[in-house]
């Protein structure tokens, strides 16, 4: 397929390798230079920052009012193209991109969804392409498939991070927590997140975690959160009950 | 070496096989029946609880004085032996252990700790005869060490589970978060957790921010959490710089 990637983001630059390795004629356009997009394309594909979106979907679809748009944000829904194109989708690759590291694309979740039946057809042959688990999601549902991987990505990140923040205030490497992280990720591949837990709160022990509160006394932000995720993991233990 | 091994909690239950294919000559005693313990042996672990720890030390060395005792618990310091014995250690292997679900000892990280340079010398062949990271680590560090643990594992985990209380209470099945998960706990491989983030909290987007605040009114434990976590990651972000 001839593509058009529009951006230079975290998404678009993992992308566009994707696209080429998988034999696509792609042109990719920095949304700050759109007049140098080309009249025709069979997807127009726009991975810029979300504030951004909708003034470039407009400005890139003027005069292009027969081709197909899509944008990659996993918590903007399907109509923020109206008024703008006629044939619209959306191709949210769930997945955390970051520049410095390429993500093999085949292994990526994609949630696809589009205007119209032909639009769809488009879209989903493009996502097959790339990646081996592609789902149709509405724009509702989408929004709290987003807010779930919030949690379990980057809640789950800020985690390692306050951990590293303990960690190298008493000169331990955070390398020391790599197979603590892997296995816990690696475990909920068969078992619940909720089966899963170990630790001080799930067994209620409550002389641990009132040492631990303890010693994060000298950073109150972070001890507010080791109370309040201590409170949960007790509190959905027992609604499992 | 001939290892006596008490308890059969989720320790106990991954230690006892990962000794037995290191070669080792092992007892395994239930903590209820301590009558049945060996009068000799180059080390007795004990793996129960940490509330039984210090009952279960005692009865033990009970008679066996000159034995070398370890326990295995992260959170507890090494001086819960003074009075019961006077050779005494830490063997602390930092991991999620669950009954369901053998773990790979060979790459589980251990922090060992001993009373006198002869135990120390005894725990730490025991070590390495399992694992290819033995660490010697104070009582004091190792605090610090078990709450960064919490914080890697426990709360990571939990944020896994409230990523599949949203998507279960909208119809979607928690196993297409394992590839976001599996590729978050591989980035802090190369990336600092810091500088891994990604996500409306650490840029900024308050738009996103607040549409995924109200979408989370019906569960106000959880949006507690989103807030207080979405206000941390950007508290981090702004020390950075």
């Amino acid at each position: 397929m001839r593509v058009v990637l529009i951006g230079n983001g975290r998404v678009a630059t993992n992308l566009l390798p994707a696209l080429q390795q998988a034999g696509h004629d792609v042109v990719s356009i920095n949304s700050r230079t759109l007049e140098d997009l080309p009249e025709k394309a069979d997807i127009y594909i726009i991975a810029v920052k979300d504030s951004a979106l909708h003034d470039v979907i407009c400005q890139a679809a003027k005069g292009r009012g027969e081709q197909f748009f899509v944008h990659t944000a996993g918590s903007l829904s399907l109509d923020i193209f109206e008024g703008c194109c006629r044939h619209y989708g959306v191709f949210y690759p769930m997945q955390t991109f970051s520049k410095e590291k390429q993500v093999d694309f085949s292994h990526v979740p994609l949630f696809i969804e589009a205007s119209d039946s032909l639009a769809l057809t488009t879209v989903r042959s493009l996502a097959t392409s790339l990646s081996n688990s592609v789902y149709v999601l509405s724009s509702e549902e989408r929004k709290y498939l987003h807010l779930s991987a919030v949690f379990a990505c980057n809640f789950a990140n800020h985690c390692y991070a306050l951990s590293a923040e303990i960690l190298e205030a008493h000169g331990l490497p955070f390398s020391v927590m790599q197979p603590l992280i892997d296995e816990t990720a690696e475990k909920v591949r068969t078992m619940h997140p909720r089966d899963a837990q170990t630790g001080p709160a799930v067994r209620s022990d409550e002389n641990v975690i009132a040492a631990q509160k303890a010693l994060l006394a000298v950073r109150p932000d972070i001890q507010e959160i080791y109370d309040i995720m201590s409170k949960s993991i007790q509190k959905l233990a027992h609604d499992k009950l």
